[in-house]
C-alpha cells in the first residue's frame, strides 16, 4: 500500500471550478491526486491519497481518495477538483462523511492525521535535504508526506523531526508535489521490475 | 536542451475550456507542457515542447512551447489549453504564426517535423520494449517522442524504425506521456546531480 499526505493551502469552502488556482492551489492538488492514482488507462489499485486542507474558511480537512474504490473519477483537474468539492458539500458540519464511494473528508488537521499513521506504518517526509530514495528501503506500507507549493510550516517540519519521521529525498530540484508521487511510484515501480 | 515531442489527437479547431477531456484530451496535452515546463514555483529554461494535434477538424497542426521565452503561462491545466487555444485561433489560414512570446503553431504534421529533427539532433521514441533509460546516453540535445493515451498508430511506429529511432523505455508500466515527462527530467537531473 503506497500512501501520500499532501499538506496543502487548499480552501476548505466552496470554490469555482473555473478557478482552481484560486482555490489555493486546487489545480496542485488534483495533480496531486491524478498522478497517485492514475496511469495511462488503468487506475492503480493499492494507493490511498490523503489531502489535507489548511487553507480558509474551515481549516482544517482532510479528504480522502482510496484508488481501489473510486469511480467516475477521471485524471483531469477538473474532474478531481470537482469530487473535492463535492466532499467539502456533503461535509457541512459533520465530523466525517463518505462523499462518494472511495471518497472520504474528515474534520481532521495533519499532525492528528499523522499520530494516528505513525503508529500503525512507516512514515517518511519528502524533503530535498533527505536520504536519497534510490538507497532508501521502503516497507510495504507506508505513508510519504509532501508539501504543495509553499511547503510545510517550520513548526510542523520541526514537529515530523521531533516525532522520529525520516526525510527522504529524490534530488536537490524542488519538484512540484505531483512530480514527486510520480518519481516515488516509478522508483518502486522500477524495483518492483513491473 | 530537453525537447518532448508529444503524438496526441488533441482537436485542431475551438474548443471549449469547461470540457478538455473531450477535446481530444486537451487536459492530458495541458499536463504535458505542465510537465516539460515548470517545476515547484519556477520554469525550466533549455526544454522545448511540440505538440502535434492530429484531431478533426483541420489536422495536423503543431503547438511548440520555448520554455525560455514564454510568459503569463502558469502549470495548471485550463490555462495551458488557453494558450493552445489562442494559438489555434491566430493561426487560421495561415501555414505559422507566433502566437504568444514563446508559443508557435504551424500547419506541419509528425513526420515532416521528425525528418526536421533527425538531420540535427538525436531523436528518441520512448516505449515499454526500448532500451532501459538507466543505462542510455542522451546527447546534450535530445527530442523524445512520446504517445498520448492512445499512442502512435502502428504505421507511424514502423516509420520510426524505419528510419532509425532508437527506443528507450522507463519500465512495463504505461504511464501517461505527462508522467513520462516527468520521469525523464527526473532521471536527468538525478545524473546532473542537480
Amino acid at each position: 500500500m503506497r500512501e501520500f499526505i499532501v499538506y496543502t493551502h487548499g480552501v476548505t469552502g466552496l470554490f469555482r471550478l473555473d478557478d482552481l488556482p484560486g482555490a489555493g492551489r486546487m489545480d496542485l492538488i488534483a495533480r496531486c491526486v491524478s498522478n497517485a492514482i492514475f496511469i495511462s488507462d488503468a487506475t492503480r489499485r493499492d494507493v490511498k491519497v490523503y489531502i489535507v486542507l489548511n487553507g480558509p474558511p474551515n481549516p482544517p480537512k482532510t479528504v480522502i481518495f482510496d484508488a481501489a474504490r473510486i469511480k467516475r473519477t477521471s485524471p483531469d483537474e477538473r474532474n478531481i477538483a470537482s469530487h473535492i468539492r463535492i466532499a467539502l458539500e456533503k461535509l457541512g458540519d459533520r465530523r466525517e462523511v463518505e462523499s462518494e464511494p472511495g471518497i472520504t473528508i474528515k474534520k481532521l488537521g495533519f499532525k492528528e492525521l499523522i499520530e494516528e499513521k505513525i503508529r500503525k506504518q512507516q512514515v517518511i517526509y519528502m524533503h530535498p535535504k533527505g536520504r536519497n530514495i534510490r538507497n532508501f528501503e521502503f516497507q510495504p506500507k507506508f505513508a510519504a508526506i509532501i508539501g504543495d507549493h509553499k511547503g510545510l510550516p517550520r513548526e510542523v517540519e520541526e514537529y515530523l523531526k521531533r516525532i522520529g519521521v525520516e526525510t527522504v529525498s529524490i534530488g536537490k530540484i524542488e519538484y512540484f508535489a505531483s512530480q514527486v508521487i510520480t518519481i516515488i511510484h516509478y522508483e518502486l515501480d522500477s524495483r518492483n521490475n513491473v
